[in-house]
């Protein structure tokens, strides 16, 4: 079973309330908490699944919590406040785990965020626990749901390039997002967290539509593209099945495609590109040579043998 | 270093700005979102440091978020929404990881809260992560900081009831902290998740204040005192330095000792005990047997051989 349908079926009947805006299922929460909409986000790595002993830990504290503040980006929303808990092996390196947490919170305190409190435990790998709260009104949150036929698809920046180190070094799309929000009428959103199929597979299964991604038009990062090509292996599907990415999937209107194809400048320097169309027709296909094939499934926590990064 | 001073380390240089309200160091954060405040705690636990590979899974989803809501109580807050992180050995057991799942659930909705968001990652032995949040007017929280010279020292239920079972079994005190709030005027508050020394230490330290507690006060768990005795432990010692009571110890003045003496009915049968007084000298000492000795430390996760439940 992979990890979005073992996720699915443990929180398919959980009791909720009238105060659950959006419940289980999109990359945040959204709650009522006495008149205001927050946002909420939990998120763990682990040695030896994201991370190795050799990264950096200024690099490690600085992913563990760059991947929520990502998910809060995907709704829109900003990010305010997070707590941490580590798990802590009996031999835990003192300095490391500082640095670790002084990369949390410089990379926090950028993006607005702050850590307001910290806890550890014992375990037998160096685990980072993020949780993160923050801020969307009701009415402007963007989730998964929304897409209709004929929207145009989009992803900003560069798909794939986890291989080459950008998993640790990523900066989480919240201003970008927000300039989306606030220019164009934006249908659906989502981060690339288990990458481009998955995201795909879960806007369209959320928003009961297809997709029919363009081969041709996929922003590849240059790099890794050099890298796969190298081994012998096809760079589009990596890009479509590696995780990590940590960039955005949104769909609009098809009017908007112009329009987005020119604002590089507007947001950050980062690039948006048009992918594809959504359709109709709920599956989610690629065309390529002039000819579509369906999209293999994204990265699965529990259906692959490597570990992921 | 024990865990309290590895966290004080690791969080006493992190950036803050005007919207952390209460940061690291208390049971809870509480911070300003959007111009409500919300308290905000997350918490984990380990097999094989909290629970056994034996603990029923319904019981380890109860205390994942049991303890949680326990700080959300030292706090005078109301706890609304829980996000839940699972570490997943290999070779775990869906069956099992859904009755933790509706462990948990049960227990949240018991007291107000709700499941809205959930994770899994690989890890090498389970591991639950809760992260909750809840709502106290900023005039309304209950702090550790507050206790004044003089004031009486109150204790919820009884001590040291970890090895009977309790620790998997416990209430968090939420409807006696809001009546407490209501009725009385409670100085400092806190939770007994580390034992009553560690408490006691938390409370005065953050005071600037001592205390002196009565040993023949304690209202010690009868079936505790009768094991610790058959095994010629002092039964005294393990209910000051046990962890994992979740009871809650506050201070008020001394007026109210009379009155919180006969309150048992009001608050869910649970008897409020008052042990001892806050003093101005600055050591936390114990009244036994008309000598005044030093109190041990509390519970310390990474100063004791033997793990923590």
């Amino acid at each position: 079973m992979s990890e979005i349908d073992l996720i699915r079926n443990l929180t398919a009947d959980l009791a909720q309330d009238n105060s659950v805006v959006i419940g289980p299922g999109d990359d945040c929460a959204l709650v009522d908490v006495n008149g205001t909409s927050v946002l909420l986000k939990t998120d763990a790595i682990v040695e030896g699944v994201h991370f190795t002993a050799d990264t950096p830990p200024k690099k490690i504290g600085r992913k563990a919590i760059a991947r929520p503040l990502s998910d809060i980006a995907a709704m829109g929303g900003r990010p305010s406040h997070a707590v941490v808990t580590v798990g802590l092996p009996e031999d835990f390196d003192e300095t490391r785990l500082e640095t670790i947490y002084r990369g949390a919170s410089e990379m926090g305190e950028k993006n607005g965020t702050y850590i307001v409190g910290g806890e550890t435990t014992r375990n037998p790998v160096l685990l980072i626990s993020v949780s993160l709260i923050g801020h969307v009104e009701t009415d402007r949150v963007l989730t998964r749901k929304g897409s209709r036929d004929g929207d145009a698809v989009f992803v900003t920046g560069e798909l794939g390039g986890s291989i080459a180190g950008k998993h640790l070094d990523f900066d989480p799309r919240l201003a970008e997002a927000h300039w989306l929000a606030e220019q164009f009428e934006i249908h659906a959103m989502i981060d690339l967290s288990d990458g481009l199929a998955d995201a795909l597979q879960q806007v369209t299964v959320a928003s009961r539509v297809g997709a029919r991604v363009d081969a041709d038009a996929l922003p590849l990062h240059p790099q890794t593209v050099q890298w796969f090509q190298s081994i012998g292996v096809d760079p589009l599907t990596e890009a479509l099945i590696r995780g990590d990415d940590y960039e955005l999937l949104f769909t609009a209107p098809p009017s908007f495609r112009g329009r987005l194809s020119h604002v590089k400048k507007q947001v950050g320097n980062i690039a948006i590109t048009p992918i594809g169309v959504i359709t109709k027709e709920q599956t989610v296909v690629l065309r390529r040579n002039g000819t579509d094939v369906p999209i293999p499934n994204g990265f699965e926590h529990f259906s692959k043998p490597q570990p992921r990064r």
